[in-house]
């Protein structure tokens, strides 16, 4: 008999018992041996919850408790998770965590942490929600170095995108419905300036090249400068615009990391991806792209993950190898100066053939985009592939009477 | 320092030593010890080959030289793989094998052989050739029943069909491209009739339903009665036509599974997939649908799921709990009589009026689709969903003067 303790129980706690109830059985049979959850740890008292026996407020009582092998972190945050995630390894026992935040700050402290006391460290909910990725990376697809990853790691960003495209809506009044439906906080700063990408592409780059990226490290912009006069541009480019986090090998053993909104052609596995769904695209060497594509949160999604952790936690007694990477320097990550891609630039001109000819000048030649809503004046095209330094060095370039409305960067994942 | 043996060195098994040596310390970290290809078998010789003095001709080398504790089986087809794999079993040595002919016919047994050893049977490389799929399902995705899998899981038909949809070009046309590519063999039945798409979903029902299901329990159709005159129609219903093996669970412990062309609305993330890709939905109560994208097929693309299951194979000196099925009787197998679907239907009407009535007594309200290039007379509908044998009496029972000339499954992954 394993005994767990789940710490938290919010959407993801409550969906983790609930989820985790429901399949004890078949559970227990993929695990070996019999299961239990002894404690919830949660400040609030739930005296009608099935599980009321089973609530405590002191995690000491857990922490001291040699039956439990296994501790789930599902409160969110750094305080008070981190000091819970430190002791439980310490201590000798597993964790299961769903926290993006936690992982991307203290991910390789923790890692080291677990194996030097020979538990292991599991956080496959803390990306993709249900989707299974981060087992998949570093299970399944080892025999591969890893080129590139990219993806669509933040479902609130992706469903207001998706109601601006397809329902021509602004930002803002998209962002009031993703509100209203649960799926953005009051305070939506952490999902459209992109920290919460940022976290989940950091967690991707560290497992997928074995060194710790650290957040704010990572060049990360949201989406709120995109506007509906961009998104009518896209159909002339069979393209739309995702937020995405993405990280890809460089020479010199650096890697090129950054989360930011970018045109996607529709011929891609990211561009119909629509809604609160995530994809993640990774790119290996041996196995080409290979796409993972589900519901990136949600109270279930969530819970899946962080249950099928906890069966490998009691599966596996001894550090899992394959997860892992070592702490590090900035000094891996190249400076986004030197990022390459192309660039869709939207401008109002001064006069039309003058603009066009600065612009063949400072950006060579150019694919020119239409729109039915254009303004007058205005141009939109897309460059070729260019060095970011170039691109801004250009851009503050453009002159005689022409200003710049727009410029979002073009990848080809 | 263990030994691996490789059974066959054709495109998957020369891949297999190439993706191997060059990832072998990689590889060796994550496996926590030394690994070495002691044996390639092979009745061919290959003296050029930096390997020519692993080549051996006789499988009782392999068998009897204890030393070997994990043989890779990359042959393919009943014999001899069939006899290598058993006996490597029963002599205690793990088995990783990419033949899905071999899985979907003697996967129950060969499972059980396995447990009875203690040693491990793996064969992520079977389905979706580089696509992790095997593991995320046994090993990620446990916290859910699922419900539902479906996928393209053919790449040569998938390609041939996009060629008919991208190119306007006839079935014929496009396999003879995709024979003059290497796509297709020369003769391609096993792939344009169904029968690689079939073996597929059973190995992929098998382990997600737990019982085994034979091949020649599965209601099988190819893509050969595809017409380009189905595919202009498309365009008006938002969708494309994709050879789908899938399988559902149903009431009584049933389920339903079947492999045929089925018309797919762009909506979903099957649509979108095209050439040789394959893409694999599986639909979790907990997760929801998670979609699976890569290369289905390719040399280095299924060496490198032939690889990962050696590592796991050495990793792991018991036999994977988690990974498993039991035989079983035909009964759980519901009748393909009674497979729900809607219909797609195309026909030459005799009186167009009377026709549709005709269409509307025996179908109900349908939706008809318009075509740039319908042929006099001809008329093309959706149904609403109904049971097979009701939808096949139906057909039947069309008359006065109308003949039908194409009748397509519409499903709703």
């Amino acid at each position: 008999m394993q005994k767990i303790a789940v710490l938290g129980y919010g959407v993801v706690g409550s969906g983790t018992v609930e989820v985790f109830y429901k399949n004890k059985d078949n559970l227990e049979k993929k695990a070996g041996e019999e299961l239990d959850i002894k404690y919830i740890l949660d400040l609030r008292d739930f005296p009608d919850s099935p599980y009321a026996d089973k609530f405590v407020k002191d995690f000491n009582v857990i922490l001291n408790d040699p039956e439990v092998r296994v501790v789930t972190e599902v409160i969110g945050g750094i305080k008070p998770s981190y000091d819970f995630v430190k002791s439980s390894l310490l201590a000798g026992k597993s964790v299961v965590t769903s926290n993006k935040e936690l992982v991307a700050k203290k991910g390789a402290e923790l890692l080291k942490i677990a194996h030097d006391n020979h538990v292991n460290f599991f956080f496959e909910a803390s990306v993709g929600g249900g989707i299974p990725i981060i087992k998949p990376i570093h299970a399944c697809l080892e025999a591969n170095e890893i080129d590139a990853i990219a993806g669509i790691l933040n479902g609130t960003t992706n469903f207001i995108l998706t109601k601006m495209f397809r329902e021509g809506m602004s930002f803002d009044e998209a962002l009031k419905i993703a509100q209203q439906l649960g799926y953005a906080e009051r305070d939506p700063s952490a999902d459209v300036e992109g920290a919460d990408a940022c976290r989940k592409i950091c967690i991707l780059a560290s497992l997928a090249f074995g060194r710790h990226v650290y957040p704010e490290n990572v060049h990360t912009e949201g989406i709120t400068n995109v506007t509906l006069a961009d998104v009518e541009y896209m159909d002339s480019f069979d393209a739309k615009i995702k937020l995405i986090g993405c990280a890809r090998r460089e020479e010199n053993n650096e890697i090129s990391i950054g989360v930011f909104p970018a045109v996607i052609k529709d011929e891609s596995q990211l561009s119909g991806v629509s809604d609160v769904f995530n994809a993640i695209l990774v790119r290996g060497d041996a196995t080409g792209d290979v796409v993972f594509y589900g519901k990136g949160a949600g109270k279930l999604p969530t819970a899946s993950a962080v249950v099928s952790d906890i069966v490998s936690a009691v599966k596996h007694n001894e550090t899992s190898r394959s997860l892992g990477w070592s702490d590090s320097e900035q000094s891996f990550i190249r400076s986004f100066d030197e990022f390459t891609c192309a660039n869709y630039v939207r401008l109002k001109a001064g006069n039309i053939d003058v603009t066009k000819a600065v612009i063949k000048a400072l950006f060579g030649d150019v694919k020119y985009l239409s729109s039915n809503k254009k303004e007058e004046n205005e141009l939109a095209f897309v460059t070729d592939v260019m060095k970011e330094k170039d691109a801004v060095s250009a851009l503050e370039k453009v002159s005689d009477g022409a200003e710049i409305l727009g410029r979002i960067r073009v990848l080809d994942y």
